[in-house]
This record gives structure tokens, C-alpha cells and sequence, in this order.
């Protein structure tokens, strides 16, 4: 735990046997003012981390179940199962009285990883962050706090933000904490949802999550993370968005899929 | 519900409130004899659709607590949220009084899907099925008994089946249910865990799925399913598993990703 605002805003209490109290605070609302999904996520699995035996997420599901508030939660957690290698276990979130988050996590030790090693894809193609673009160009998006503590920058800029819908949805770019929070698995976990949709770029309003799943694949280095976000699949208003987090040695640290449905 | 072994075989008797009795069979046993885990996932989804107000699995997240065995089990199912438009619900799979399969599910109704469409992908480069040889030629796996159940043909035969291991873990080809049942979402859930690991083109034994997500995108056409799996990260020994199916129509009516362990 650190003062950085992730971990500030994370934060949650333990009132008792496998409940926690939490407060979702109004510094990373998406679109629209509600608390970002991604955010939410981390602070039910920082509950949940809690009670696992093991040091890291591996692999997180997360259904959303109703749009979240700013304003005090509860987690209640459970061990599903506590193995040697690795550990299950569920959290729920609830926000006066009615559950909004609900997910399942699998814990490990990501440190003792020593098996093969193949990797068949690439980090994104972009040039260092020092000479990349801010795509909020210095300033930060009004009404959508998320980006008063999250930098992007891409020497791309996708199609929402210069006003020319590509309809490509795929994009490339450097991420990272404004207040200099370096990541972790925690961090990733929330990170892979902190980014605009790429499907804006085919001129839709926005997108509701149904579902995210997060694959933890290493701990990151510190620094800048180089992400990548794409959708291929839009079908009767449902999409998914593919994301990729690329640590600053080039390790993917974070894969992560969502399932979310246009407005409409 | 038919006669047809996928249905028999995943059959759910309700004893209770939100409980409900079922029995695995020897018929979709995986290498080493136990139950093929898309299959156990199809059991648990089975329950809990008897109590979701829609009628379509949309998004599925499963995690594997335990392999399973032949024999009965219980499923317990619960209702999270159920709204208009979509709802979520969990389901426990146990054996022997020892959980095995925990799921989270998301239904809606495919049917009114009405949104955008835009794909960015193609369906697998395949011949038609009847000109396409059959990846056992003819025949079944000793010991995988979900061989007996599913048919796969291909013109490019993976690796680990000629003898060849060509460290290029993706494979595309034409899957069935041997009987004659037509594909559902259902199905469709199980199917996408019912072919051989892509991985094991690298030369690995096999591996151990830890948890599953699938996106159910359209009901199904009848008749052949175009497949594509391919694995692109191995981790220190985890990888995920990525699985599209493609209806007889060309459409992409499921789309998966698993996050799973090599053995080591």
C-alpha cells in the first residue's frame, strides 16, 4: 500500500470474517460520472486478495451487474477452493444494499512461474514515451475524472479524439499512472479497462461492459506500460474489446477481454 | 432436450430450490479418462438456465477447482440479478460434496439482437467439410472418449497428429457432434473445449485449464462448425488458449479464451 490514489481509493477495510468496507471515491468516474468498471474491479479483487493463500491474480472474471456510485461499499469474500500452487476464490461487491460487481479470481505466485516461455505476437509498435503525443494534449477529458489520474499517449490518435472516425477499431499506446504509481498485478487488472473504448472509433456514443476477464501474465517493470486495444467482432449490438498490456522490458504483462453491448 | 448423447449427458434433475441432481458419463472423458471440462461447464450452465429469465447464455466465466469423475454431482445455482434485458447468475458444480466447476453467467435473448454488425475477421480458410479429411482418420482416440462423440476434419493436420510438431500452435478445422445433433449456445459452450490444446504443437503433453471464458454471439446455423484455435503467449508455463466458431453460414457465433497451465 502506498499514498498514490490507486491505492488511497482501493483501499478496504476488514469488519469482519470475509466482509470489508470501501469507498468508492469520484477520481476515476468513466463517461457519465459513475465509478469506472475497471476500478471497481480492483478494489473487490484487493478485498478478495486478502483471504488467498497465494500472492498474485492470475486470471479475474468480473460480471457487472449494475452501474456503481461514488459513496461507501461492502465486499463479502469467499475462498473457493486454497490449493498448493493455486487458490479460487469469489468476491461481491454491494453498494447500498445492491450488488453492482461480482467476480471470480484465480490466485498464484507469479515470481515462481518457471515454465516454458513462447510468445508469437509483439509488443505495440510505438516510439518512446518522452517523444510520443498526449492524446489529451497536456489537459484532461471533462467529466471523466479517469483521466485526471491516467496518461495516455499514441502518435496515432484514434478517431474519437480528432474527429475522424477511421472505423478501425484498434489502437495503440503508452499508459501509465499520472502520480508515478508503478504497476503491479492489481494495478493491471484495473488498467486494461481505464482506456476509451476502441470501438468509438466506428462513431458509437460509448459501450456498457457486461463482463471483463483479466489474464495476469507477469509482474510488470516499472514505468510506462505500451497497451493495445481492438475490437473484431460487433455483432447485433454486442462487441468484445481485446486488450494487451506490454510492460517497459517488452514482457505482456496483462491480456484482458471484455464483452460489452453498444447503447441503442 | 433430445435423445441425442450431448443432451442425455449433460441432463439436470431439479431436487430443490435452485439444486439440482445430475451424473457425468464416460462418454466425453478427456486424455486421462476425466470429464472433459467444457463438457462439466455444459452441466452447470444447463442448471442454471432453468433459472434465468432469458433464454441465451451470452458470456460465460468458469473456473476449474478440481478435475471431475465420472459419477453424480449436484449443481446449486443462484440468481444475482435478473433484468430485462439481460441477467446473472452463478453455478456450482459438485461431486462427491468437493466443488469441481464454479461459473458465473450472464443470459440475454440472442434472438432480439438487433444492434450494429461489423465484422473485422474471417471465418476459418476451409474446404467444404465433405472434401476435408477427417483429422483421426476414420477412427477415434484410444482413451479420449469425446472422440467417440465429436468428428474433426482438417486439411492441415496439426502436428502433434502427423508426428511433426511444427511450433505453430493454431490449428483450423471442421468440428460436429458425430450424432447428428445441431449446434445451439449450449453446445456451442462445450465445443469450444472439446478439441485438442493448439499448445501441443510446441510439443508440451498436454494442459490443464484453469478457467474459461466464452462469448456466445449467435445462434447457431445447423450443420458443420469452421474452428480456429491458436495459442500466442506461453508464460512461464501458463498460456491462454483463444477458440472461434463459426456457424455453416459464415457467421462467428462463439468466441473463447482460456487461461491454462502446462504440466512441469
Amino acid at each position: 500500500m502506498t499514498d498514490h490514489a490507486f491505492d488511497t481509493d482501493t483501499a478496504v477495510e476488514r469488519t469482519g470474517d470475509h466482509r470489508y468496507a470501501t469507498a468508492l471515491t469520484d477520481r476515476w468516474g468513466a463517461l457519465g460520472g459513475t465509478p469506472n468498471g475497471g476500478y471497481m474491479l480492483a478494489v473487490a479483487l484487493r478485498a478478495l486478495a486478502q483471504d488467498m493463500p497465494h500472492p498474485d491474480p492470475l486470471v479475474v472474471s468480473a460480471h457487472f451487474l449494475r452501474p456503481g456510485a461514488v459513496g461507501p461499499g461492502e465486499v463479502v469474500t469467499e475462498v473457493a477452493r486454497a490449493g498448493r500452487r493455486v487458490a479460487t476464490g469469489e468476491a461481491r461487491l454491494s453498494q447500498d444494499g445492491k450488488e453492482t460487481v461480482r467476480l471470480l479470481a484465480t490466485f498464484g505466485d507469479l515470481g515462481s512461474a518457471d515454465g516454458r516461455t513462447e510468445i508469437l505476437n509483439a509488443p505495440p509498435d510505438l516510439p518512446p514515451p518522452d517523444e510520443t503525443p498526449d492524446v489529451l494534449e497536456g489537459g484532461v477529458m471533462p467529466g471523466v475524472s479517469i483521466t485526471e489520474q491516467v496518461e495516455y499517449r499514441t502518435p496515432r490518435p484514434p478517431g474519437w479524439a480528432t474527429g475522424a472516425r477511421g472505423g478501425d477499431p484498434q489502437i495503440e499506446f503508452w499508459m501509465r499512472f499520472r502520480d508515478g504509481r508503478d504497476p503491479d498485478p492489481l494495478a493491471l487488472a484495473a488498467l486494461v479497462d481505464a482506456a476509451a473504448p476502441a470501438v468509438l472509433d466506428l462513431g458509437v456514443p460509448g459501450s456498457a461492459t457486461l463482463e471483463l476477464t483479466v489474464h495476469l501474465r507477469a509482474r510488470p517493470a516499472p514505468g510506462w506500460l505500451a497497451c493495445r486495444a481492438y475490437t473484431r467482432h460487433v455483432i447485433g449490438g454486442y462487441h468484445e474489446e481485446d486488450f494487451e498490456i506490454w510492460d517497459s522490458q517488452g514482457t505482456l504483462v496483462a491480456q484482458s477481454r471484455q464483452f460489452a453491448l453498444l447503447p441503442g
